[in-house]
């Protein structure tokens, strides 16, 4: 019963299923058009917390409590936790997890860190390892902003190619469907109703659909010689090209076999390279390929450059938008492609380029 | 068939194999009393570079390249690479490894990445995911000092109590048995001999036993409350004593049932705190336990303080030195425990703690 398909893609005979998830944003984040779809938006971006660090562990912690609380479950449950934000050292992870106590592997793909986690977690629930594990990550702009370019009491000017990190953080839990079906004591999918949130006076009760992992397909590092910090887009888009590419043919599908092709966090800069690239492989996404990053801000209005990175950018979209449009069947099947820049302060000043990477997540929803 | 054990280890029904492992190591590993048992010894620590990061690039991509030159294989034979080391980003990861163009799973665990590698990439082989799967970790003295502590320019004293980060880095491939079988064109371990590189004098012809990973058991953070920078194996014993405790229980052993037990980078100081921890739980190493801190360097002649640390510490002494024990049949089954010191710049001059975590990776030969 080998899963291996293609070069570098796993199709999972006995798929995991999604049984919470959850979003924490920061104020401008709530403020964009998919404010109203967020579990919580900070008060103010510190969440409570003395420097950017903690406040961004605050908020990972914020959504790893929301996640299991969804699940009616304890965090001892979860058999294992994958997990990584963007600071060096991951150490927004370290500081928000430890209470949790779970066993975690650790992470980093720069913003494909929601990709990676997704795609590690459904590995070991789909191989038997685990009956609930979670994925989480998350990204704060400030504390971004500091590791990566300047502290913000400096008050750099932008150019309008650079993306926005966003404030927020996304928690998953994956079980098996034997587990799903013992958490939520329910049989068949048709017999689950919840709150639309996708309808913001949300008062619709709608038929639920489940949601699983079917596929991944995991990304090399690409690098096209970028090294301009302030454009991540035209960093990312060639790993996207790669994995998406290499994705199809593993999988034998066309791009119209998704209702949706979702990149992390290439922004309107990076959008127009990838699909370019892949137009140059006689492949077409324009029709349905979008961004979470250019989903999650209204650019001109927010002046958030280019759109939205961070992993926690892809994370808070999936959950708040993607995932609630899978389960009430307005999306059947989507491919969720998390984007990351793979750069730090001192490779930058040391000159070096700045390659890309992307992972590939294939969601479906169970609607027939 | 759930490979799950006890609260969070797998045992492998279908354990993957060590095809070959790799160790290249600077200058002061190669005079300390492991010296003549690793692959390549740097001339000098800059591998040929311009600076410390791409020094240690350039000895992660030489134990990679070393590690399929053993095995006999080609970059593209590997579906899978499971990757880490200390630097801000994992930048050193980044740009080593992108030539290989494998898929990436791009890891953080301090020094514990190792641990992390080797159990992700077991779990990947053993669940069917991967024929051949590969686990590299580096470290380098100058450009963990300039990460986590002050730049060598600036000729800090260091206390005793200092652990000194190994330049070094081991990467190991994994495969299932018929592909080892496969690879290697030999059914029975008896009929596999080589030079037994354990003996200096290097000429002994002995019989050679397959090594393969059995079981794993992931481990958790670990705040003891340390926040000395210049201590860190007594930040990283709670956890290693608690991946240990956790391990024996889910198993059903005692310590006895392990020829070694053998933590990352504990140190002198680490271990003593180890034994205690273990011993208030009932738990007696001290007769089976090392550290590969303590067994890489001589700390008195060699001015190495505490030991031996860096996620390529215990990476290259398990390469260099335990597998051939294991091999050599002189060795049956070993506990191997890298530990991670949790911290960043940023999170230590922002006083925060330094939280441990530490995994256990079970290698047996098939030495009846």
């Amino acid at each position: 019963m080998s899963e291996q398909i293609g070069k570098q893609s796993l199709r999972f005979s006995d798929p995991p299923y999604i049984v919470s998830s959850s979003s924490v944003v920061g104020t401008k984040e709530g403020e964009g058009p998919l404010g109203k779809l967020f579990d919580v938006i900070g008060e103010d971006d510190t969440f409570g917390s003395d420097n950017w660090e903690a406040a961004e562990s605050a908020l990972q912690k914020k959504a790893m409590e929301l996640v299991i609380d969804k699940a009616g479950i304890c965090p001892e449950d979860i058999r294992y936790l994958f997990a990584g934000d963007l600071l060096g050292q991951s150490v927004a992870s370290s500081f928000a997890l430890q209470s949790f106590g779970i066993p975690l592997f650790g992470l980093y793909g720069a913003c494909s860190t929601a990709g990676l986690a997704l795609s590690l977690a459904a590995m070991t629930v789909s191989a038997g390892y685990a009956d609930l594990a979670a994925a989480v990550t998350s990204s704060h702009f400030a504390s971004a902003e500091k590791q990566f370019r300047f502290p913000l009491e400096y008050a750099n000017q932008r150019p309008l190619s650079t993306t926005w990190t966003v404030t927020g953080s996304g928690a998953f839990l994956l079980a098996g469907k034997r587990k799903l079906e013992e958490l939520t004591g329910r049989n068949s999918p048709e017999k689950i109703y919840v709150e639309d949130q996708s309808e913001p006076a949300g008062t619709q009760w709608t038929r639920e659909y489940r949601v699983k992992i079917s596929g991944v397909t995991t990304g090399k590092i690409l690098d096209y010689g970028v090294r301009d910090s302030m454009n991540m887009g035209a960093a990312m888009a060639p790993a996207a090209k790669d994995v998406i590419e290499a994705h199809l043919k593993d999988f034998g599908r066309s791009a119209g076999d998704y209702d949706k092709i979702i990149t992390g966090d290439l922004g309107g800069i990076g959008r127009e390279i990838l699909i370019d690239l892949l137009r140059e492989k006689n492949i077409d996404i324009a029709g349905n390929h979008t961004d979470c990053g250019l989903e999650i801000f209204d650019n001109e209005k927010q002046g958030t450059g280019s759109g939205g990175s961070g992993c926690g950018c892809s994370a808070v979209t999936l959950s708040a938008h993607f995932l609630p449009m899978l389960r009430s069947g307005k999306l059947k099947r989507i491919l969720f492609v998390p984007t990351g820049a793979l750069l730090s302060k001192i490779s930058f000043n040391e000159g070096e380029n700045v390659p890309g990477i992307a992972h590939a997540v294939v969601l479906e929803s169970d609607r027939e």
